[in-house]
């Protein structure tokens, strides 16, 4: 169904705003209270161009939550499971955050920008709320707000081509979550190896809200020789490659281990953090579900789900699938959520509670692709 | 411009939301990660209804936080600057929240629904993370989570009729944010009077997701008598009352003094609450700026705001209107925002940048009516 967007002071605009609406943005969501573009209106071009080209993406609802002071290492021990020895300025690391019962709240990559700053790059939930209760409660020595800071992301093969064109072969040779604090004539910027997608790609991290289109100008002017076009975070891109959508594949009890993040938890460090002792026990219980890939059987479906589908195994709930579609590059209906173990352990199909009728799905390991 | 709002899983849908598509939903926001009916397509019509008639909200983004245990009423208290003394089960509270620094960083209301549980219903941030941060740093004895509770506000002079043919007569008897824990057929509900708006009402609390049709139903088929049919939060009434609305009022730094919240801000009780110290230095300091109302010259304004308006004063910045609209009602362009005492104090006019060029206003107390 087509529902028009308001548009108010309520919710924010990126510093990218007025650009994307010049390139034709066509739908937005809201993320961390502010507009997300969606869509340009022209989805089979916006997923070429990420997989065969280079797209440019507003993603500043990628808000920051900068902790600064010389507390600042503590507090960020205290919030992630992860061991976050070894930390250095220029490399960023994907940490999770629980809360005190071990659910996820959150997985933001953590850059430490300077000896006593670090940002955590969020998704969407007020974790600058989170952290600062911890902090306040606990009198910590360090300053929790929201830095002036705006990704815009250069996505796909092409990236690397027109960020070195722009920045210096120094950008190739930044590892993945790699960044450098630098500037791009005048406007200042952290440029990091990054993006919610894999197919490569790169952040601009702007410091500046008012150089918004100049930003966005300079990256559009590099990248023409590569034909950049908009894009947005892709919904088919993302469940091929199994990247984890916080809110839409996660509910109030999702934990860690059940999204396979066992990795990044450290339970054996010396240091404490929160939801230990939570993660310690539901370790030692095990996981009843896990997320996973699905492939749909019947026909190419036409349209994303509006809505989580119920997923059933032998007449019992059995989960969720939480984004379907049909992949070109699969050539087959894929789909991500979360489902009991009990099928997985079986190798058996489960059922899928589509809008339009039932469908048999198999559990397969992500990513697809 | 036109964009159309993304629908997908990551955001929530309301238990009213297909009731709303039927309704003839035209526009949305999002707020607490659900997506906000704003519009049916006609303003007119909608204002009407809510100066004249009765209209039905679905405002189930109106999330509540419960606190429930032996430590709910404690973790309550650190939260609000209010004095919660002589708290009753029946009678609900405005209770800003303040962070260490004494910004507000919502204003929900507080219902004591049973003895050891408390509901704080919520504007638009996660006051569930923030609350339950300090209960787990603290260690208190107390779960904090959110019910299954979605409001549909019935509001408008005849809203006390259609909510008392509803559930009896005792509904008039309930004093401002009263409530009770009752049912309508099977449906668990709590009635409150309240609302968004300052023309007189109610809201149904519906404590089972899955009843959203069967109350919607019930509530449209008791309002035709009184030509009862669906709104939202109205942008004008809104600004005519004076009503806060977090995020578009407020910014990081916005204290309750600035909001006039004076006296919910109980510096002198004997019991310790989160930004105590900040709020005494704050209050002694004095304020620099303060939420006014604005009557606007000119032409009637055609459009609502789509961003905030910079106000200037002698050549200098002096704040922000954050909304403003004709009034039809008062008869004149009226504003809201909050703007620089000193033009207040002189009782100047102020200068107010709209997207089509300068016009000059003049401070007036909140509400208009």
């Amino acid at each position: 169904m087509a529902v028009q967007l308001s548009i108010g002071a309520r919710v924010r605009k990126s510093p990218f705003f007025q650009a994307s609406c010049k390139a034709g943005l066509a739908a937005a969501s809201v993320y961390n209270h502010m507009y997300m573009p969606t869509s340009y209106g022209d989805p089979a071009a916006e997923y070429d161009r990420l997989i065969n080209g280079v797209a440019m993406w507003d993603v500043a609802v990628e808000r920051q939550v900068a902790l600064k002071g010389p507390d600042a290492l503590a507090l960020a021990r205290l919030l992630t499971p992860r061991n976050l020895d070894g930390l250095v300025i220029g490399q960023g690391k994907y940490v999770p955050i629980c809360n005190h019962s071990g659910a996820i709240i959150n997985d933001p990559v953590l850059l430490q920008v300077a000896e006593d700053e670090i940002w955590l790059s969020i998704a969407d939930s007020d974790i600058q709320l989170w952290a600062s209760a911890v902090a306040g409660t606990l009198k910590l020595d360090v300053d929790v707000y929201e830095p002036d800071v705006s990704p815009l992301a250069i996505q796909g093969p092409k990236a690397v081509d027109v960020v070195s064109d722009l920045f210096g072969e120094w950008v190739r040779e930044l590892k993945y979550f790699g960044f450098r604090v630098t500037e791009l004539d005048g406007i200042p910027l952290v440029v990091a190896r990054s993006g919610w997608s894999k197919q490569g790609g790169y952040e601009l991290y702007l410091r500046d809200f008012n150089r918004g289109d100049d930003l966005w100008a300079q990256v559009a002017e590099a990248g023409k020789p590569y034909d950049i076009g908009p894009g947005a975070p892709n919904y088919i891109e993302r469940i091929e490659s199994g990247l984890i959508s916080y809110g839409a594949d996660t509910d109030s009890r999702t934990n860690p281990f059940e999204l396979g993040m066992d990795k990044f938890i450290a339970l054996d460090q010396p240091h404490d953090f929160i939801g230990k002792d939570a993660l310690i026990a539901m370790k030692k219980a095990g996981i009843s579900r896990r997320f996973m890939g699905f492939i749909i059987d019947g026909p190419a479906l036409a349209a994303t789900n509006e809505d989580r589908l119920l997923i059933s195994f032998d007449g019992e709930n059995a989960g969720y699938v939480s984004a379907c579609v049909y992949s070109p590059r699969v050539g087959e209906n894929i789909g991500v959520g979360m489902v009991s173990t009990t099928p997985i352990d079986k190798g058996q199909l489960v059922t899928i509670h589509m809008a339009d009728g039932l469908r048999s799905a198999r559990i397969v390991p992500l990513p697809f692709l």
